[in-house]
Order: structure tokens, then C-alpha cells, then sequence
């Protein structure tokens, strides 16, 4: 068991980045939980074999979840198991069989096992490198999460028993768990695709139950069901999803915009509370994307709808996946129309209040933040003054990149 | 029954629009299927009295869909019903009931019945104006969209034939379809919205059947079900979905990034082609988010995966919705590392060929673009020519944006 490989700030292909692109619109901004470095070999899901040998191997390394809480050491790092550490849950051929095979055997009397699902590779350990069946070799450190909620399981409770013997711990309120940014990037990606196999264990086309595959990226509805015989399965009843290609067999990710609005001006923020949030607190608005809508559209429709504010032109500024459970922040900088266009008006009442602040106001909140809601302002707020995010949220990104000059591309100020 | 509005080519905030961001970024594109002027008004999906008075107004627009082909008018316009032409299908009042009562009468055994969506109001038509129950007046003519697959229903089938009859007729091409820009996005809306009901009338938590309420927006799984009885219902065994917000309750949006990706020196722009397209025909490359990543790492994901070029600095031009079935196109714009990064590789197979095209070749393309697949290509096309997606794709908006100088920010070359 190791834990965490150390800090990586940025992509290593923007790294040393003087591309047109970055000349143009500034640095690409990492959001957290968009620091990863895993290769995930999408097109490798299906091979049993590559699997099966990328998951024995002593280079892999295994991430546990239990409850969509991941296990730490140190009490704040992702604990990075070995395949000794988890066979005696996850079996010596986890990937003995193929999906084909699977499919064809399937028996919803069967208990139930731990589901395992392959992250990537990372390819910052010298020379691993895997053969797979039909696409050549694939290289790095293999990466895999498991599920190890019990629901009853003895022998899964044991287990979570046992590595608490050794010091490691479910961090069950990951939301104030801050990881390295490649640590936090394998917990969404971890979080997000449990999560979606175990809110989607019945088919939305026909009621039965389904069946994952593709190494955790599927959920299929068999044809046929052994029922507890060894040999002769039952022919189950048709389903919409075996014909052609059906978006709800894969995860799903639930885009969501969120923008920091400009006045005309370019001189003021708007920024909204909800009532549960600590005094003086605020932040850019956000929503859910509706299908039918671009980006833009759901900008103008959410800031309308929450704040009665009419925007005009809007930039998407950088992206962030957000795993609770399974979003997509798609970052916006936006400007209102000029006139009646910035009065406020909450017309779906579902802020507390929204308000024009100066970006001042702005910058300073952003320099006084501590972190999380839960933790007091620094000595040198004042009472009353405005209070933001943190870094970790793209909010907080948002609001620096308008208040160090965005919408005008002149240097810092 | 009226036809579709005439064409609106820009949203009316952008219309006049010199703001800060439109300065240092350009105009905003409206893609294709985003030109909606619908306000939708989502607070009022639930508010009965208000979705009454609005469905059953003379000023009430519906589209239908049969088998999600929408009615058309002329062959090529939307056709836009009024509440008499479709009464006979939904009933006198449609919203008589409250969700809440709806979910309290819920009846597995009840016949299947017309969805009706509420799509929103547009303000173009004088005074038209609603109260609703708890957020004023709601302005605009009011537009819904209404489910017409027979699904061997006659009332459903009889209706259709009544259709036909008066020159109405379902265009089940609609991808060869070129509708004006709101009509586009009214049909996209409505496409959307009634496909995710269609596919998902199973509860993915327990596989119990579920109900559409808020106007469309929305699935739940009722806690009782009457059974024929007229008066006292049997409780169901509990659902996952009924504790909290459960995201699986809502519409599905599939993000999907698509990306116009040059080379480090600017010169170049890396195309591929599926073997189904026609000779010469290349696309840029897209593919569709995965849970646990950002836009910016689902480019440079897909992008080596299809195509085996590694991707530095990824800035997003625009969006736009695609309602087959409900994807959200993230449009990008990218640049490739320079060097080894630049090698062609087909590493997932997924690709035919991909290959790096000159900005003349791509210049000369988009010139001669002559619309669908289909089209045979112009008289000045030469034999062997690349050949690109029409203007209704944003392949060929990003495509645009990068021949008249995206990346440099100089004026149109």
C-alpha cells in the first residue's frame, strides 16, 4: 500500500505551452478535480485479458470506496492498495471472463460482487507496459477503484475492518477532504462512475435488472437469465436498449453552467446567496443545463430566471467535473446588457438575494478566503464584508480571472 | 394552425451587442438548434392553474411529434397547432390535476395517455400575459410539445389520418430537415424532452414504473399505485430515488466535446473520416464526455485516442444542443504539442483515416460546401477535394472560425 504521488499543478503538455491559443487567451486554468494524468485506455475496456493482467500485476494499484467515501491514510490521502491488498475480495481472476462471456452466463440469483472499475494508467513509473489483444502495447502503472460498500457483506466488513487495523480510514466527508490534484482527479473519475452503477441497477427501458461491463463504463440488459441452472437460461423479455446504441447503457454526466456576470460597465460582479449559506457569503449563479439548450442559452435562462438580469455576450471561460455525484461545471464569464438589463429581480425565488458587488468587493473576498464555509473568516475581516469560495470551486476561479483583467486581456492588475 | 415564425437570426441581447467580452472575444455563433427565443420558465412547470390557463389559451401553440418525427407544414415548416386541433388528444383541461394529486392518483393500470410538455412562451405577439399561482405574469404566446406515437392507440392513429388530411405530414428525415433557427430549436427542445420520456419509463433505482410530472421535466417513482381501486391504494416497496434529490429523477444531456485541432505552427488543421461517409469526406474529431474529466481533458483524451496527436491548450469558441437523441456539442478549439506530438496514430481504431489538411484545403472545403452528405458536391469540386460538414454542423462553424483567423485574433483572412 502506497499512498498519493506528490503534487502535479498542470498538465504536462502545458507545462512549457507558448502555443497561438495561450497567447491569445491566457493560460488554460486546471480546475480541481481536473488535474489527472491517467490514461484511461477507453478502448481497452473490453479486453479481459489486458485487464486481467494489468490488474494482477504488483505495479497495479487499487482505489477503495465505501458509501462513495474513499479510503485514506494519513487521514488525508487517497490509500493506493495493492492487488495482495484486495484479492481476497475482488478474487485471483477478476477478469477471468470476458463480457461476452458474462452476458451469456448471466444469473440474477447470483450474489452480488465487488464491483471494480479500471481508472488508466499513469506513465510516470519507468518501464510498465501491458500487451492487449488487438491495439499493441499500453504503458504506465495500471489504476483501478473498487467498490467496498458491505450491504450486508461479512466478508466485505471484514475486510474494511482489517485495513482499518492498519491505519487507514473512510473519509466520509470528502466534501472538506482536500486531495492533490491528481488524487482528487482519481476520486471524481472513481466517485462519478460507482456512483453511476449503483443508482442504475435496473434497466429505464424495461424494469429488469442489468448487468455492468466494459470494465465499470456499461450497463447492459441480458437476454437470457440462467436462473440458477448450470445449462439451459431463460429467454427474458425484449428490451429498447438491444436495439442499436442506447445512451442510458452509459454514465451519465449532468452538464451545468455556472458565470461570473459582468455589469455593461465591466465595474461590478453579480454574485447570489442561498439561505443556508454562512452571513455574507455569495457566489456566481449556477444550474443545471436543460436538454434542447446550448451553454449560452442555459446562462441566460438560469441568471434570468435567478437573478431577473439580462446577459448579452458569454465566454466559456474553463471546465470542471464535479463528482457529487456526477456533473460537469462548465465555466462562464458573461456580461449584462447595459439599462434595465442589470435590474435584479429574483424571479424563480430560489436565492435568498442577489447583488451588483464592485470588484473591489471581489478581490478582496478572494484574498481573505480561508477555504470551506465551515471555517472563520481570517483576523482582518470585518463584519459585513463579502465572502467566496475557495479555490477548489471554479467560482472562485471565475472571479479571479474577471478581477485580474479577463474581459479586457490586460495584464494583472 | 399557423406555420413557424420567421427566421430570427440572433438572439435579441447580441443583436446590438459591442460589450467588453464581444470586443476581445468576437461575436458569439449561434450554432444551429440554439436560436431559441422560447423563455421557459422553468419555476412554473408545476404550477397547474397556470399550465391550464396557458394550454387552453387561443394564443396556445403546439408541435407534435409522432415516433419523434415532428408535423410539418409545407413539407418543410413546423406545423404549429392550436388548442382546438389537438383537443380531441389531450382533453378539455390537461392541467386539472396537481402533480401531487396526479402522484396520490397514481393507477399502473390506467390506459397510457398524450405527454404534454410545456416548452415556454415567446414574447413577440403583443399583450399575451398569464397569472400564475406564486411568480406575477408570465409574458408571451405560450408553446407546448405533444407526443403522437400512436403505439396502436386509434384515437392517436385517426387523429394523425385528420392531419394528413388537412396537408400535414410527419417528416421522418428530420436530419435532412433544414428548419429556420427557432423553429430548429423549438423542434430540438421538444425532441429532447419527449425522447427522455420515452426511453425511460422504468425507475433505473427499483424498476417500477414511473410517472412524468413537471410539465415533462421530470420522472418520479410514486410510493402507491391505486390498482383499479377507486379509493384506497397499495403502498410500493421503498425506492432509492425517493430519499433526496436524485439526478436520475431529470433529463438527460450527454456533453460531448468536438474539436477543430492545429497544429503547433497554426498551419494545419487535423481532420478524420469514418469509412461510412462519402469519398473525401472528413469531420472534426468528437466524442462524448466520460464522468470524472473536463472538456479540456476529454479533448486531449479523444483526440489521442482517435487520432494519436497529443493536445496542449484547449479554449472552448461555442455549444450547441443536438437532439439525437440529447447531446450537448461542446465546440473547441485546440492546438496540437509541436514535434512527436503531431504523429498520426489510430490508437482506438475508431477512424478510418485522420490527416493533417492545409487552411487552403480547408478554406476551399467549407467554399464548397453544398449541404448534407448527400449533396452531391458543386461543379468546381475537383475529383479527390476534401469535403466538410454543412453550416448546421458546428464541425463547420469551428472549422470557419479558425480559417478567419480564431487563433491570431486578426481580422478575417
Amino acid at each position: 500500500m502506497t499512498s498519493t504521488p506528490p503534487l502535479m499543478p498542470e498538465h504536462p503538455a502545458l507545462t512549457t505551452d507558448t502555443s497561438m491559443l495561450t497567447r491569445r487567451f491566457g493560460k488554460e486554468v486546471i480546475n480541481y478535480f481536473a488535474g489527472s494524468r491517467l490514461n484511461r485506455y477507453s478502448f481497452l475496456r473490453s479486453d479481459a485479458p489486458f485487464l486481467q493482467k494489468a490488474a494482477t500485476s504488483p505495479a497495479a494499484r487499487f482505489v477503495a470506496l465505501d458509501n462513495l467515501s474513499p479510503l485514506v491514510v494519513d487521514k488525508k490521502k487517497l490509500a493506493l492498495l495493492s492487488f495482495d491488498d484486495v484479492k481476497s475480495l475482488i478474487g485471483e481472476e477478476p477478469y477471468r471472463q470476458s463480457d461476452a462471456d458474462r452476458i451469456k452466463g448471466y444469473d440474477s440469483t447470483a450474489g452480488p460482487s465487488v464491483l471494480i472499475v479500471f481508472l488508466g494508467t499513469v506513465d510516470n513509473e519507468g518501464d510498465v507496459e501491458f500487451e492487449s489483444s488487438e491495439h499493441g502495447k499500453a504503458k504506465g502503472q495500471p489504476y483501478f477503484a473498487i467498490d467496498v460498500t458491505a450491504k450486508g457483506r461479512q466478508d466485505v466488513e471484514r475486510w474494511l475492518k482489517g485495513q482499518e487495523a492498519k491505519g487507514l480510514w473512510v473519509a466520509t466527508d470528502t466534501r472538506s477532504l482536500t486531495l492533490h490534484s491528481e488524487a482528487a482527479a482519481m476520486f471524481a473519475q472513481a466517485r462519478s462512475i460507482l456512483d453511476w452503477n449503483s443508482r442504475n441497477v435496473f434497466c429505464a427501458g424495461c424494469g429488469n435488472p442489468n448487468l455492468s461491463v466494459e470494465a465499470g463504463y456499461k450497463r447492459i440488459c441480458p437476454p437470457t437469465d440462467l436462473k440458477r441452472s448450470s445449462s439451459s437460461s431463460v429467454e427474458l423479455p425484449d428490451c429498447p436498449t438491444r436495439h442499436g446504441v442506447s445512451n442510458i447503457c452509459f454514465p451519465r454526466t449532468d452538464p451545468t453552467m455556472i458565470a461570473a456576470v459582468v455589469s455593461a460597465d465591466g465595474q461590478r460582479m453579480l454574485l447570489g446567496r442561498q439561505s443556508r449559506w454562512p452571513p455574507y457569503w455569495h457566489s456566481t449563479l449556477a444550474g443545471f443545463l436543460e436538454p434542447g439548450e446550448s451553454v449560452e442559452e442555459a446562462v441566460r435562462r438560469e441568471v434570468w430566471e435567478e437573478a431577473g438580469v439580462k446577459v448579452g455576450r458569454v465566454v466559456v471561460h474553463s471546465t470542471q467535473p464535479w463528482p457529487y455525484p456526477s456533473s460537469l461545471m462548465i465555466g462562464a464569464i458573461a456580461q449584462a446588457v447595459p439599462g434595465a438589463g442589470e435590474e435584479i429581480n429574483l424571479n424563480d425565488k430560489e436565492l435568498e438575494s442577489a447583488k451588483w458587488f464592485t470588484m473591489e468587493e471581489v478581490r478582496t473576498a478572494l484574498a481573505q478566503n480561508t477555504g470551506s464555509m465551515m471555517a472563520p473568516p481570517p483576523k482582518e475581516y470585518k463584519d459585513g464584508d463579502l465572502r467566496v469560495p475557495p479555490p477548489q470551486a471554479i467560482a472562485n476561479r471565475l472571479m479571479t480571472a474577471v478581477v485580474e483583467g479577463y474581459l479586457t486581456g490586460n495584464a494583472k492588475i
